[in-house]
């Protein structure tokens, strides 16, 4: 698209009432907006993120046999009630012209409990699994640290239903796997940990997916052995790494971007949710769920890549892939031989702004590659080509752009 | 996908609780389920249609270069206040804990108009188009017409913003001829009709998209010399055909499927959203709205597509192309063919299910295309296929069933 449409624009300063480094430079460089504490718009440099890490996320979750679909974010107080989850913190109240309660969707296992209770009667219809995109409503005291945690926000919310504790452990585990494979393509692999936590009233332990960064608000405790991390919350009562047994840890601040629960029949028992096993006996669903949000995923990409000057998108979560800089009107071939080409490219038309700002701006939005077509790199046949994660400034012959381009979405 | 592992089943009986012919079939043959009045899960089936509606309005928007964004939910009533809305009968009403109070999003003028106007303030910057796919919450004092009017529905907005009147009066042209586009691609281009309505409090009169059913809920007034109607309500006023002067009308029941409106400076009065002119003079910048109801949407193309037998789906958003019916196992081969060609396919494979059944649900959920493997299908090396919209049955050789079916796709 032509820069001089989008009709953002960057700010000449980052907002000073933004406490993280993540929601500052997003605000600055136009990805989002803050209409109160804890709501904000996503504006279409971070609507395409979001949508790039929602598409990679429906991949591994389709993946592993998830079906998609959309619940309501209206959700009767009655169910609620049946799991003694009325009263709960943070909920949002609201109601019907004709005073029916109403909480705002915290979560979604009230209405996924009752909803596949009239699709499942037999072992034979397990295990199923069921996912959405939905906005989460939460009722937070504080909504601090940006967009990291909210009180309106997107998940990935995936519900798994079995016939056993056996069965719960083995899906359990294909989404870990699952879970690995999207932070390592949203480019947090390296500093994401799993890591046991509290199960709260559903378990002993639930387990998160922990990425360390040094603006985190949770601390773990990374096994220098095996790698599986504990939550600051249970490690008075861990003392040693539940998978190798090594006492050897390292203290790192992190934030959670994802968590699993093993719900077990909690949910199930509270609608009376049950199947009829081989033998002819009704017997409680065993259930599980699991939640990403997001927002907050790009909040963290935000905070583990960027540096003064700006935001480093991981390819496979940016905005576009190539950012042109148009010093001279034939910059318009360039762009339009790359649209031609599928190539994602954001073009800097603008005729108003001066080259520094172009490339403050340019540094400023973070897309992987930087190409300048200026008179100078015109007079070679050339454009200049440059990564934001790197110094290295190249001359590249026209014709031979465009295969260069796809040799590096290739990488 | 397998029909076997889908989570939904057809029921054997519509519900008694649903007033219209969409909603009950949409029920049954499990494309949505009703969780109270007026609120709606869309289940994998309905999810999968309303995923095919959004990307052909989201092409048409883009296409007239609207911008995607995605706004909150959750609205300040200070925000309502300024445009005299706060006490709107919709309205659903909640609060931060700290006591601000908050109304869910009904529609996002009072959210649109002060995030534009931080990014608008010259003449340069116009015009600017900008759209979302989110959810509203109207407080509807009942909730009819299955999912025709509904407390909580997935809404595409658009909104323009213009230096003028004509610049205006131009865009919405161009949105007219999108949304006929849309409306066309969704199979209802014959039976929708442009139509003069009341502009409530923004301007004379607002423009709608109707599509005569049996069932609407609005009577229009189709002048039978150009094809433009005139909604009942204003029916009084305007006596001839604005565009032809006719005055030879049909009466027909109709459901608007979308609308358009001139907001004029409404909303940027309230939010003293202006910009600078050519001439150096601040002035109010001139807007344009413009909704289209996703579920809605669905559920008059399932209004217009049905029969006693069940639902007859346009292919452009069917939930899959072909019903792959197995009753060999062989089928699977077929079925691995249609995968690995990129056509969208149901298969079929449950073994507990008799051919009576398979049949029947076959007709009930309304693919386009189904396709029959058995025993005697295959002594002929061959498939049976037959058109939901047809009563020809053929049978296909398999080695050309994919070049057939690529041919069906692309009629």
């Amino acid at each position: 698209m032509k820069q001089s449409e989008l009709f953002t624009k960057t700010l000449k300063k980052a907002p000073k009432d933004e406490e993280s480094a993540s929601a500052r430079i997003l605000i600055q460089a136009g990805f989002i907006d803050k209409l109160f504490a804890g709501v904000y718009t996503i504006l279409p440099l971070g609507w395409q993120v979001l949508k790039k890490i929602e598409n990679i996320i429906r991949e591994e979750i389709n993946s592993i046999g998830g079906q998609e679909i959309f619940m309501p974010a209206l959700h009767p107080l009655e169910n609620y009630k049946k799991t003694g989850r009325d009263k709960l913190d943070i909920l949002f109240y609201t109601e019907l012209k004709n005073k029916m309660k109403l909480v705002l969707g915290q979560s979604h296992e009230e209405i996924i409990t009752p909803l596949m209770k009239k699709y499942i009667s037999s072992y034979k219809d397990l295990p199923k699994a069921v996912y959405q995109f939905q906005t989460k409503f939460r009722n937070e005291l504080r909504a601090k640290s940006g967009i990291i945690r909210n009180r309106e926000f997107l998940m990935k919310d995936l519900y798994s239903f079995h016939r056993d504790q056996k069965h719960l452990d083995k899906y359990y585990e294909s989404v870990k796997r699952a879970y690995f494979k999207i932070f390592e393509r949203c480019g947090l692999g390296k500093k994401t940990y799993y890591t046991y936590a509290s199960g709260g009233t559903f378990s002993k332990y639930s387990h998160e997916f922990q990425t360390t960064i040094p603006a985190g608000e949770d601390l773990i405790y990374i096994c220098q052995n095996c790698n599986l991390a504990i939550n600051r919350e249970i490690k008075d009562e861990i003392k040693k790494c539940p998978d190798c047994g090594g006492s050897n840890f390292e203290k790192k601040k992190a934030v959670e971007v994802g968590n699993i629960f093993k719900l077990g029949t909690k949910f199930s028992k509270s609608f009376n949710f049950r199947f009829t096993n081989k033998k002819g006996q009704r017997q409680d669903v065993v259930m599980g769920c699991y939640g990403i949000g997001l927002g907050r995923l790009m909040g963290v990409i935000a905070e583990t890549y960027h540096d003064k000057k700006g935001l480093i998108w991981p390819s496979p979560v940016a905005p576009f892939i190539v950012h042109l800089l148009g010093f001279d009107k034939k910059a318009e071939e360039t762009y339009q031989t790359l649209k031609q080409n599928q190539i994602e490219v954001l073009y800097d038309d603008r005729e108003d702004k001066s080259a520094g700002e172009k490339f403050a701006d340019a540094d400023l939005i973070g897309i992987p590659i930087r190409i300048v077509v200026s008179k100078k790199t015109l007079g070679k046949n050339s454009v200049e080509l440059k990564k934001r994660n790197s110094k290295k400034i190249e001359l590249v012959e026209i014709n031979k752009l465009v295969k260069r381009l796809k040799l590096e979405l290739r990488r």
